[in-house]
């Protein structure tokens, strides 16, 4: 059985990218992962991740629109007709509670559905980091899929096409807790370039994040509080997993 | 004036990114740009990079055969009916002084090809490194290409689409040696990334070569020791850059 660790520093190392047999977990730190961890937490009963607006509009549509709150953002701003924007503050149990969340970033929600092909995808942020460790260190060794190889593959949204360091570190981190609770797993450049930053770099905190493009554009938009939510490490126990097109958190560790 | 040092961890970064006012260096440590250096150090007069075999053929056509020494490799070795494959080491000046080489690889070409919109391209690898800060420390001061703003973007060639960390490494380095030689530089997220991975991993060798997937690929076709060549830091002043479609060392430092 080869076990890997692999990350995907940027959202175009995903073309050509067979993931059929891999384990996806998408890492959109600021903000898309955090946010809809939030969302599901405070009680929705699943979120869609979708690429566009006018999906968003179309998904409402055909689930029906007592049970959708609408969330996302573009240029980091609420989009005009919908519920929410994209700020994890924003949802709480009042909001979102029994809903089901639609929801459209720039650069989270068009990574994830890039990776829908994977056996299996899940959302990942600092603040689920342990948790998902813990998961997939345990999952790892067990093989995962069933297949001769077993290989979890962490994809950074990043920002615009870009490398982001609020994901890379956090995907860093992830790989770092993988490597020490399974030594045989074998690391790929991309595993071993983003451990080595985490290693260098250390914690997160807000004023770290604000510091990276991700974050330097929400303290710009006057949305700096998001950041101190976002840099909370391992203080989440949900593992929020792909089904039928929706992440629910039926898998909580 | 602005100055800002940014990496490219992958080439797909490259798409959409504008590089008129940008000055560029291209890292393909394993082994385009070493080998490229190692060429114009034996005295060939420049160097072409072209995307695909056919690009070579016609350029060595429009040239004239009698002055061009095609090279290259296609799964790391001699493409059929070249001159030379992509190793350094068969770069002496035998083969190449008073030549034009013209060069395809996999990955290392294809990459300097997207960036020729830059307002400077240069190669870059392990070898030039120190040459490499040198140059840019004192340029950056004075405004790159004249503008208000100032703008070196290292563009690591990678491995099919991927991270390579020995390209990353090698950006980390040269971002290292210019952030503490330009201190108010601002470096972007892609920079930061490269530097602190840098930091933890440390200076290179052909023992680390040989554990990226750029190495391993290479160790497994017999080509191991082209990595102790590759591996090599700050041994060379050359820092070749792109004039009238070829590369020279017209700028010795």
């Amino acid at each position: 059985m080869t076990i890997c660790v692999d990350v995907l520093a940027t959202p175009g190392e995903l073309e050509g990218e067979d993931l059929s047999g891999a384990f996806v977990v998408v890492v959109d730190v600021v903000r898309a992962t955090t946010t809809l961890l939030a969302g599901l937490e405070a009680g929705a009963r699943r979120a869609h991740a979708v690429e566009s607006v006018e999906d968003a509009l179309d998904l409402r549509r055909s689930i029906g629109e007592d049970d959708v709150v609408l969330c996302g953002e573009r240029g980091g701003r609420r989009i005009e007709g919908f519920d929410l924007g994209n700020s994890p503050l924003e949802f709480d149990p009042e909001s979102v509670a029994g809903k089901i969340l639609v929801c459209t970033t720039t650069n989270g929600t068009r990574t994830l559905s890039r990776c829908e092909g994977a056996d299996g995808l899940w959302l990942g942020c600092f603040r689920n980091r342990a948790a998902l460790v813990e998961r997939f260190a345990k999952a790892l060794r067990g093989g995962l899929g069933g297949g001769p190889s077993s290989r979890l593959l962490i994809a950074c949204a990043g920002k615009e096409g870009r490398l982001g360091l609020d994901d890379h570190l956090c995907a860093g981190l992830i790989v770092e807790g993988l490597a020490a609770a399974v030594p045989e797993a074998r690391l790929s450049d991309g595993a071993r370039s983003a451990r080595a930053a985490a290693k260098e770099i250390g914690m997160p905190s807000a004023a770290f994040l604000a510091t990276t493009a991700a974050g330097e554009a929400l303290v710009e938009i006057g949305l700096k509080a998001d950041l101190e939510y976002c840099a909370e490490l391992d203080v989440s126990r949900s593992v929020p997993r792909l089904e039928a097109g929706g992440f629910s958190l039926s898998e909580r560790t």
